[in-house]
């Protein structure tokens, strides 16, 4: 099969690099010339190129870009291909993107490899990236099924477990997973640099280990990405984030009541809620 | 030297591992007589007992029981030992442990080594578990020098880095960087659990991963520990979490206004903040 990918970062690159692999003829297109040559080095892209019109030859397109360049994109695509060419994307929002691009092309999947590393960029890109990774397809009820079966095996072929729901609860469930953690985390980083005594702050820093360190990760991540999701998926994590502050107010006050018993209930519950949020051991 | 340790679970047998390979007589005291034999099956201890009187034989004293038991176990030995005796301490807070115990014993020294593994108990227990992790003395006006100098010497020895700080500024950053995140994670989980459409929540659950598995441990653990820094550091906790809610208030707003250069800008900060949380990388 013909695959274009279109944005060579993480993401495209990997996809590249396992498309390949498993017989397909992979093109790349690239804002930028030097990205195009270093996918090509790094056997990542058959071709590449800056120029959109290398994707006149693809069966199926991978919109790999920002979520907010993901419809102009489409658009482009759009006047190029014809209209049997399968457009999907990877955003990691799912409702705007349906919104904003679903009525610009019929045979539009869309979906989220929900795989990454702390890396970003063509450099990063890996095989194996989407193995035993969820993959999320979120067709709608004008979405052509059997263009949702293609992007499917392509996903299987990867190795990925593939999820299906609609935009919305996709939308949904990241905010609670992905989007809120990365607010309470940094929120977290905020709240304990505020601190006035500088003496106090001082020790914080040279005392902090493993249980700050892991509860600060997402929060002290890419600016660029928290921003994103708080843009894209705005609702839903304003929802969460409500949810979460409910949640808060009744910490504090079960402190301010030194009602301990509930405390103890409140947090034996959230000790059994975690192993279930937690992926299964590998299969050997 | 002859050293007691009173609570022979992960701290206390640890402590006795070291301390016997260092040279010293390590007396335990437990009270069961099963964890006394394991103790010294381990060689964790040089000898063990239920009985409180083989402390009469030790020149420095750990009280390494649960906070709440600090007092009335400082009450036990203040009626068996002489009073140049050193008692010190491992409990988690310290301004109540101060509070408590300082006018019962003059050499008391209050510390807390912080150490920890996800385990408990004697069976837990590991040589070298104090290497380079912080130990802190939080000694009073009233606390004899020399007091602070051994038990500072047997925690060097334990080649552990060690802090002096007063109380209650130790309680203040600990509830910044150990107890703060722990209420700030169980949160999360039960925000995320408080999802009433069931589908989304199962969805969640199959989605989540390393994000939400960093930001969720600390809340995910060990209820007893989350009680006993709420009850034990209630004002500093509660301060804490007065400063956390305004940061989430914060973010709700920016959200909520659409703010984004506001919220980038805070993203950027809480990235750049977070580096000075970390402990420098090994040395070789």
């Amino acid at each position: 099969m013909n695959i274009g990918i279109i944005g060579l970062g993480l993401i495209g690159g990997s996809l590249g690099l396992d498309l390949r692999r498993l017989g397909h003829r992979v093109l790349g297109v690239s804002r930028r010339q030097q990205t195009c040559l270093v996918a090509k080095e790094m056997g990542a892209v058959d071709d590449a190129s800056i120029d959109m019109t290398l994707m006149a030859l693809a069966e199926v397109v991978f919109v790999c870009t920002p979520v907010e360049a993901i419809a102009p994109t489409v658009v482009e695509l759009a006047a190029l291909l014809s209209p049997n060419v399968i457009i999907t994307d990877v955003g990691s929002v799912k409702m705007p993107v349906v919104d904003a691009v679903a009525h610009l092309w019929t045979n539009f999947v869309p979906g989220h490899p929900m795989a990454g590393t702390a890396e970003a960029g063509i450099a990063a890109a890996i095989p194996d990236l989407f193995v035993r990774r969820p993959y999320v397809l979120t067709p709608t009820a004008t979405t052509p099924p059997e263009a949702v079966a293609t992007v499917a095996q392509l996903a299987q072929s990867l190795q990925a477990d593939i999820y299906y729901c609609g935009p919305l609860m996709h939308d949904r469930a990241v905010a609670w997973i992905s989007h809120l953690p990365v607010l309470v985390s940094a929120s977290l980083l905020a709240a304990v640099t505020s601190e006035a005594d500088l003496e106090v702050l001082a020790l914080a820093k040279q005392l902090a280990s493993s249980g700050f360190r892991d509860t600060s990760r997402v929060g002290g991540g890419n600016p660029e990405l928290g921003l994103m999701m708080a843009k894209y998926n705005r609702p839903q994590l304003l929802a969460a984030l409500h949810a979460y502050r409910l949640q808060v107010d009744r910490a504090i006050s079960l402190l301010e009541t030194e009602d301990w018993k509930t405390l103890e209930q409140h947090l034996q519950q959230t000790q059994q809620a975690r192993p279930q949020f937690l992926p299964p051991p590998p299969q050997n």
